[in-house]
């Protein structure tokens, strides 16, 4: 059994989670919640796990820890015969992976630099430094990464070409953090919003918050 | 043939460069130099290519813009029998995604910010908005990182482990990002100064700045 360290609620975990249920890998982790709230990711116990002091945290039945969404992803989807998430042929895997990386500095990441920086965040005895300008910078980045993913979905169904991807759980994951934030995705970018309203009609995008 | 667009003294594009060249990928590639100092990589007929305005950026014979040099790696890597610099099982991909990752958000990414926030940068036409309380932050975290990498490297010979991968390539980044801004990497990180002089006698690291 491996153990997933993650918070229930989180848009990175929703990742990961969105991820094991694509593949059906549910079976496989038990869920071991981190309350981020109080800080329990910036301990030095848990940044013995991962330096980053971020979650999810995937930990190995050989006592790996293996952090950071997408190196997850990277594992979990090669457990099986062939990967399902991440591209076959190189050219594939190649768009899917910046695709994917282009929807974290463009989109998902921003927001959360938005939210630690330029908003309560996880509060006072968590956010020891907080840069406000940068955080107002990122967020009308993120707003900009938006548009251009609606540009990008005008003409592809998924955000990296024909097929899901972990590319396109990474934009989910913005909208998660956007909507928990009230952070408003203009209603004007049509093409992004129907994108997403085909998403959440996936048995895995509807159901991470009931995992574990 | 492939179209490398690239700025031949950039740390990031070293990150590719050096990758061709230890997969002796060298001759696919025909190497357009894109100048860095003139915004050239800012300008609407770049960011079609690369909606980020970052370089290195791969054309593709089919006329695929491949950018972001973990994406570029991963494509690279996948075109020969077997991958070769991002792990071939599940285990050993999500234990090289992941520290490839943390090389770039805790040491190269980090001195990048410093540059463009910190100092002078490319120069007041190119840095249209700078940070600097962010960007001193920033070095401090990648200094931070050095640290920890510097940790990792007494216990394994790769940043990754036991093997050289893509995660070694971004480290040895950082140090030519670090020297081109004359951010000194304390000496007493003796480990880490013992890894990156061995990295500094594989021919793909000696040989990067005279590719192309």
């Amino acid at each position: 059994m491996e153990i997933l360290h993650d918070f229930s609620r989180g848009p990175y975990p929703a990742r990961v989670r969105i991820a094991l249920a694509e593949l059906g890998l549910q079976y496989r982790v038990r869920f071991v919640e981190v309350d981020l709230r109080t800080g329990a990711h910036k301990t030095p116990a848990f940044r013995a796990k991962n330096y980053s002091g971020t979650l999810p945290v995937l930990e190995l039945e050989d006592g790996t820890f293996l952090a950071e969404c997408t190196a997850i992803t990277e594992y979990l989807d090669h457990l099986g015969p062939q990967p399902r998430l991440t591209g076959l042929t190189a050219r594939e895997r190649g768009v899917i992976h910046m695709m994917n990386k282009r929807a974290e500095i463009e989109f998902l990441d921003p927001i959360s630099v938005y939210f630690h920086h330029a908003t309560p965040g996880l509060g006072p005895e968590v956010e020891l430094y907080q840069n406000r300008e940068w955080g107002l910078q990122m967020r009308d980045k993120a707003l900009r990464g938006a548009a251009y993913f609606d540009h990008v979905l005008a003409t592809r169904p998924h955000v990296a070409g024909e097929v899901f991807s972990m590319a396109d759980i990474t934009v989910v994951a913005g909208f998660i953090f956007a909507r928990l934030l009230r952070l408003e995705i203009p209603a004007e970018l049509h093409h992004l919003h129907a994108w997403h309203d085909r998403m959440r009609t996936r048995p895995s995008v509807r159901g991470w918050r009931e995992m574990g």
